[in-house]
C-alpha cells in the first residue's frame, strides 16, 4: 500500500497534450502539488509534454517504476494495464471510468482487469478513482489541482469518491492523506484500514462508504484498528433513494441500513449521518485526546446560547455538568448580587461589571477545567471585527488557559462575529483546543470524542480480537435441501435440534385427529393451514383462534379445508396444524442474511404492533449470551418484558436461550437466507414458538 | 412600534464617560452605525461626551424625543424611567439587566416599571435587551458595534436575546432589522409580528423564542401573519436541561415541547431545531419564492454527493424527481454510451468527454428547470481556486440559466473548494438562486420553502382567521369546586353531561352490592378502590381484573378492603367500583392545561404500552371533528384502529365524538388543569371510558 502513497518513481499513461485551464493534465497537477520523485510519461504520438520527454511505450523505460497511473478511455485500459504488468510494475492506479460503475460491458472489463492483476500479482487501485493524495510527501495522482497544507494534519481519508479530496475543507476540514478506492477492483477498505493502522502520519481515520465489500473481514479489521485510532464513517445510501443512487454509482450491494448500524457499533466505528457531522467529528478528534465522561461545562457570553447548547447536548447524548461549587467564590461579584451562577455560566453581566470580559472568561473556563465534575469545556464568545471590541479577543486567553490544562481536557469554542476566522487561525494548531462553526457542530464534535473514548475503553478491555466476528460451525444435525422453503414439521424438526421450544401441536390430516388432540390438551384450540402456497396464511384467513369447544373446532376445521380448496385448488395442503391456544406476550425472532454482513439475528415485538412500532433489536451472528441480553435490554418494550405495574414479566433467560440457539443454527446452516419465528409467546414460565418459516438459498 | 425602529430623535441615559475599545459606549456605537437623527445624552456629572454636550436631566430637553434608551444599574432604572414618562416620552428601551431575568427583587422592580408604563401610557422594550437594529435607516440601540449591510435584505429578526443581532452571519446569514424583546416587560412577540406584518422592508421573519407569553393571542396573530410572510422560528429549551436554562435566562414559563410543536403547526410557523437549520431556512426563504411540490432535480459533479443528497431529501421530507425523459437526448453522448442518465444527474463524465463542464451543466440544469416534473433544482459543483480550473467557474452560467428561469423555480447550489465564497458573492443578490454551505443545509433550506408553500396555501384557503383559536364557552351544566380532585362518580357525573360513554359500573359500599351487579351484568368482573388517596391504584394493587365467578369476586372484595385499611389507615374510601370487564383496544384520552397555550386535548395508545411508545396526538382546544379525525389519523396505531390483517377495527367516529365532547367540556371548565380518561376501551361497536380523574386548579 505504501507505493500508492509514497512512490519514488511513477509512470503516467494517458496524459493530455493540452495543459493549463480545462486540460486536467495530471502531469501538470502532480508537478504543481510538489512531487519530487521521478516521473515518466508514456505517449505513443507526442515526444514531449510540458517540457518533459515522453516514451512511446512502457517497455521503453530503463527500469521498473513503483507505480503506474492509467487514465485512458475504458477500451484502452486493459492493453495498457497488461503492458505494465508484463513490465513488472506491481502497483497500478486506474483512473478511468466506465467499469462496474457503468454497464454490463464495464463489469466484464473490470473482471478481466482483475484477472490479469491476479495472474501477475499486481495491486490495482480503482478503476473509477481519483487515486491518492499524500500532503506529507507532496504526492497526488489526482487530475484536479488541490491546495496542499504546509503542515499536514494527521487525518487520513478513505473514500469511494474523489470529492472528499477535492472538497476536503467541507468534508473533513483538514487533510493529510486520502485514497479513493473507486470501484474497489483491487484495493478495498480493508487494505486502506490496514495501511492507516500502522501509518505514523495517521491519527484520525475518516471513511466515506457506499457499500461494504468483504463485510465480516472489514468489521473484524475495523474493530482492531478502532482500538488504536478513531474511525469516523459516513455511510451513505441510508435512505431508499440513496441506496438506489448508490447502486448506480459504484455498483455496491446495499443492505438494510439498520443492520449497518448494528455492524458498525460492533466494530467500534463512529458513524455520522451527514457531511456537517463528519467535519465536526474530524475537527474534534484531530484536536481532542479523550473525555473521561459526558459532562460538559459551558461558558457563554449570552444566556440564549446556553439554552441552545443544552438542547444540542440532549440531541447528541452529552450532559451539562453540575456547577462546580468551588469556583462560585471566584466568580461572584457583590455589584451584581442578583446574577445567578449555574452551568451554563453566563459571563456577560460579570464582564460588564468587572470591566474585563477576558478576565472573567479566564476565571470561568479555568475553574471548569480544574473541576473534577467537568469532562470538557465549551466556550461561546463574540469575536467582533470592530476595533471597539478588541477587548473581547479571547484567542490569547485560550492559549494561556491551555497551558494550565494539565489534564488535557477538550476546550471547544464557538466564536461568532467577523473576527471568527482570524481568531480561529491563531488556535488552529493548538492541541486540546478546537473552534467550530456552530453550537451544534461543537457539541456533535465533543459527542464524537466521548463516543470514541467509551469505545476505545470497551475494545481495549474486551480485546480487539475478542469480538465473535467470524462464525464457526459445529456440525449439521439434520440435512436440509440447498434451496427452498421449510414450513410446518420440516421447519420444526430442524428447530428442535437446537432446543427451540415449540408449541405442542400436531399437523393433522383430518378433523378427528384435531379433536383427539383437544381431548388431551384442552380448549381453547387454534387451527392453521400449513402449505407452501399459504405463507401469508393470517392475511388469507387461514388461521382460526379461540375455538372453545368441539363444536367450534369441527366447524372451523371444515371451513379451513373448504377455504384452502377454493383459494388454491392446485395447492398442496400439508395438513392443518392444531394447537392449544397459548397466552403470553407476542414476540418475533428470526434470522436474516444481509448482503453485506451476512447472518443477522433479530428479536422484537410481535403481533399486530410489529409493523407499527418496529421495535426490533439486531445482532450479528454468532450472538452469545451477553450480547443477546443486551439486545433484549435495548428493546423499548424491555420494561414490559421485565414486568411493570404489578404485572409479571417474561422469562428473559429463556428468551436469551432461544436467541443463542438460533444463532448457532444460523452458523451451522449458512444457506438460510431467512428464518422467522412469529409469533413466539413469552410469559413468566418461558417461551414457545408457535409458527416457523425457513427460506434456504 | 415604528419609533423603536425609526426614531427621529433619541435620548440616551447611562452613557459611559469612556469611549473606544472596551467602553461599550452606546453613543459611539450609534454614531458609528450611521444614525443621522438627533441624539441627546443625559448625564448628571459630565458636560460633554465624545464632543457632544450633555444635559443634566431629561427635563432640561427642549422638546420630547421619540425614544429614550436607558442603560444604568438596575436600581437607578425606575427613577430615570419615571422622568422620561413625566417628560412625555412614549417609547423607552431599557437595556439594563437584573429584572425578571434575575432574582425576586428584580421581578418586583420589573413589576413597578410596568406599572409606571401603564399609568403614563409608555411602551417599554426590555428590560434586559439589546434593543433594535434597523440597517435600512442606519439605526441601532446596541452597545455592540455591528457591521451594517450596505444593501440590507428584507429579513427581520425578533428574539429574546441580542446574540442574533451580534452574530447574525451565523444565525440568519443576513439581516435587515432586528429586535430583542428581552424580558418582554412591554413589547412582546405579538407586537413584533404585527409590526413586521405590514412593514414593507420585511419579507422573511425569523423568531428566536425561549418562552411564549399570551400564547393563544400569539398563535392567532402568527397564523394571520404567516399567511402573508414566512415565519421561521427557533424555539429553544426543547430539552429538559434547555428548559431549565431558559427559566433562568428570561424567566419564561416553559411548557411541554410536543405541545409547542402542535401549536406552531396550527399557527403556520416553520419550526427549526437549531442554528444551522435556521440559517439554511432564512437563506432559502430570502431567495426562493415558492415551490409547487417536493420534487428536486439534482445535478452533481460527483455521484457520491448525489447519494448524500438523496439521504438528505429523506431526512427533510423532499423527493427526488423522476428523470425527465425529454432531456435525455440533449445529454446523451455516444463517446460514453455507458454513462447512465438518471436523477441525480452525474455530469462529470459528460463534462470530461465533451471538454466543457459548464456547457453540460447548463444543459442539465436548464433541462431540469424546464421539466414539469421538477419543482426545484439543486446543483453541486466544484469551485476551485486553482487557475487550472477556471473552466469550472459556474457563477456566470447560473446567472444565464436564471434569465431563462421563467417559472422562478429555486436554484440551490452547493459549491465546494477554495473559490466557494467568491462565486457565492457573485450570486448573493440574485433572486431564485442561493448558495449554501453544505448539502444538508441546501436540502433543509429547500424543505423550508416547500413547507412554507404548503402552509401558505392552506392558510389562505382556510382563511387565516378561521382557526378555532379562541375558545367560547356554552355554559356550565354542573357546578364544580374551584380547585381539587374529582374521581369516581363526581368525575363521571360531569362526563355524562358531555355524552362521554362510561362503562356501566357501580360505586359499591359492600360486597353484596357488587355480587348483585354481577348477577345483572354477568362475569368477568373488575373491582377498583376509589379514594382521593389512591390515585395510583394500579401501582398499589388496588385494581382486580378478570374475576370469573362469585367466589372470586367475594374474595377479591375482601382483600381490597383489607389492602386499603393496611396501606392508608386514615384514608377516605369512597367505595369500591364494580364493573363488568370490558374488552377492546385500550386507549387514553385527556385534557392538559399547558402554561403557554392553555388546554390541549390528548388521544393515544393506552394500557401498558402508553409510556413505552408514547403514541399520542395533541390538539389545541377547541377541537372540531376534522381536527379530531386528523389527530386519530396521525397516530402510529391508526392502521390497527382502522383494522388490519382481517381483524375488525374500532369505531373511529365514536372516538371522534368523545374527543369533540371532551374539548367542549374543557372550554366550559377553564379551571380543569388535568383530565384523564384511562383506559378507554374501543371496539367496532363504540368506546367506553372505564376510569376518570379530573384535577381542578
Amino acid at each position: 500500500m505504501k507505493q500508492f502513497f509514497d512512490p519514488q518513481w511513477v509512470v503516467l499513461i494517458g496524459v493530455s497534450r493540452q495543459s493549463g485551464p480545462g486540460a486536467y493534465n495530471n502531469l501538470e497537477v502532480m508537478q504543481r502539488y510538489g512531487y519530487r520523485g521521478r516521473i515518466d510519461v508514456v505517449h505513443p504520438k507526442v515526444s514531449e509534454i510540458l517540457g518533459k520527454k515522453t516514451v512511446p511505450h512502457v517497455d521503453a523505460l530503463d527500469g521498473i517504476p513503483d507505480l503506474a497511473i492509467i487514465s485512458v478511455g475504458r477500451d484502452r485500459v486493459l492493453p495498457a494495464f497488461l503492458q505494465c504488468a508484463q513490465k513488472g510494475i506491481r502497483h497500478v492506479v486506474v483512473i478511468s471510468q466506465g467499469f462496474a460503475d457503468a454497464d454490463d460491458r464495464g463489469k466484464e472489463l473490470q473482471g478481466e482487469l482483475q484477472e490479469v492483476a491476479r495472474q501477475y500479482g499486481v495491486r490495482v487501485l480503482g478503476p473509477n478513482t481519483m487515486g491518492t493524495i499524500n500532503a506529507f510527501s507532496s504526492f497526488s495522482t489526482a487530475f484536479v489541482d488541490i491546495e496542499k497544507e504546509d503542515a499536514p494534519p494527521p487525518i487520513s481519508v478513505g473514500a469511494q469518491t474523489g470529492v472528499l479530496q477535492v472538497g476536503f475543507e467541507s468534508f473533513t476540514g483538514r487533510l493529510g492523506k486520502a485514497i479513493d478506492i473507486g470501484n474497489a477492483g483491487g484495493v478495498d477498505f480493508i487494505d486502506v484500514l490496514e495501511y492507516f493502522e500502522t501509518d505514523p502520519q495517521t491519527q484520525v481515520i475518516a471513511l466515506h462508504m457506499e457499500g461494504m465489500l468483504r463485510g465480516r473481514e472489514f468489521l473484524k479489521v475495523a474493530r482492531r484498528v478502532a482500538a488504536k485510532k478513531p474511525i469516523v464513517i459516513l455511510k451513505t445510501g441510508r435512505s431508499a433513494a440513496g441506496a438506489q443512487a448508490a447502486l448506480s454509482h459504484t455498483g455496491s450491494l446495499v443492505g438494510e441500513d439498520a443492520v449497518i448500524d448494528t455492524a458498525f457499533k460492533k466494530a467500534g466505528l463512529i458513524r455520522v449521518r451527514n457531511m456537517v457531522e463528519l467535519r465536526a467529528a474530524c475537527q474534534a478528534l484531530l484536536h481532542f485526546r479523550s473525555m473521561a465522561g459526558p459532562r460538559i461545562g459551558v461558558v457563554t457570553a449570552t444566556g440564549a446560547c446556553g439554552i441552545m447548547t443544552a438542547d444540542a447536548c440532549e440531541d447528541y447524548g452529552l450532559e451539562l455538568a453540575p456547577f462546580p461549587e468551588e469556583i462560585r467564590s471566584e466568580l461572584e461579584n457583590t455589584r451584581i448580587a442578583w446574577h445567578r451562577l449555574r452551568n451554563p455560566v453566563d459571563i456577560w453581566p460579570l464582564g460588564m461589571v468587572t470591566g474585563s470580559f477576558v478576565e472573567v472568561f479566564k476565571r470561568a473556563v479555568g475553574g471548569l477545567l480544574r473541576s473534577s465534575e467537568v469532562d470538557a469545556v465549551f466556550a461561546i464568545a463574540a469575536a467582533m471585527s470592530s476595533p471597539l471590541h478588541k477587548d473581547l479577543n479571547l484567542a490569547d486567553a485560550v492559549l494561556e488557559l491551555n497551558r494550565g490544562n494539565t489534564e488535557q481536557k477538550p476546550i471547544a469554542l464557538w466564536l461568532y462575529g467577523g473576527d471568527q476566522v482570524a481568531q480561529g487561525e491563531v488556535l488552529r494548531n493548538e492541541p486540546h483546543v478546537a473552534a467550530f462553526d456552530s453550537i451544534d457542530e461543537a457539541v456533535a464534535g465533543l459527542a464524537a470524542v466521548w463516543r470514541y473514548s467509551k469505545l476505545q475503553k470497551e475494545l481495549q478491555e474486551e480485546g480487539a480480537d475478542s469480538g465473535p466476528v467470524l462464525p464457526v460451525s459445529t456440525g449439521r444435525p439434520v440435512a436440509v435441501p440447498s434451496r427452498g422453503l421449510l414450513v410446518g414439521e420440516e421447519a420444526f424438526s430442524l428447530l428442535r435440534e437446537y432446543q427451540i421450544p415449540l408449541a405442542v401441536g400436531e399437523l393433522t390430516k383430518d378433523v378427528e385427529a384435531a379433536v383427539a388432540l383437544a381431548g388431551k390438551q384442552g380448549y381453547p384450540m387454534v387451527l392453521k393451514i400449513v402449505s407452501p402456497q399459504w405463507l401469508h396464511k393470517s392475511d388469507w384467513g387461514g388461521v382460526r383462534l379461540g375455538l372453545e369447544n368441539e363444536c367450534e373446532l369441527r366447524k372451523a376445521y371444515g371451513e379451513l379445508e373448504e377455504l384452502f380448496r377454493t383459494r388454491t385448488p392446485l395447492g398442496s395442503l400439508e395438513g392443518i396444524l392444531a394447537q392449544k391456544q397459548i397466552q403470553g406476550m407476542e414476540l418475533l425472532m428470526g434470522i436474516k442474511r444481509d448482503p453485506q454482513v451476512g447472518h443477522v439475528l433479530v428479536v422484537g415485538m410481535g403481533g399486530i404492533y410489529t409493523e407499527v412500532f418496529k421495535d426490533v433489536a439486531r445482532g450479528l451472528v454468532p450472538v452469545g449470551r451477553p450480547e443477546a441480553e443486551e439486545m433484549v435490554e435495548s428493546l423499548r418494550i424491555y420494561p414490559i418484558l421485565k414486568g411493570i405495574r404489578g404485572q409479571a414479566g417474561v422469562d428473559i433467560s429463556a428468551l436469551v436461550d432461544v436467541m443463542v440457539n438460533l444463532s448457532r443454527l444460523a452458523v451451522d446452516y449458512p444457506e438460510i437466507s431467512e428464518l422467522d419465528l412469529n409469533p413466539v409467546f413469552a410469559d413468566s414460565h418461558g417461551c414457545r414458538c408457535v409458527d416457523a418459516r425457513i427460506v434456504l438459498e
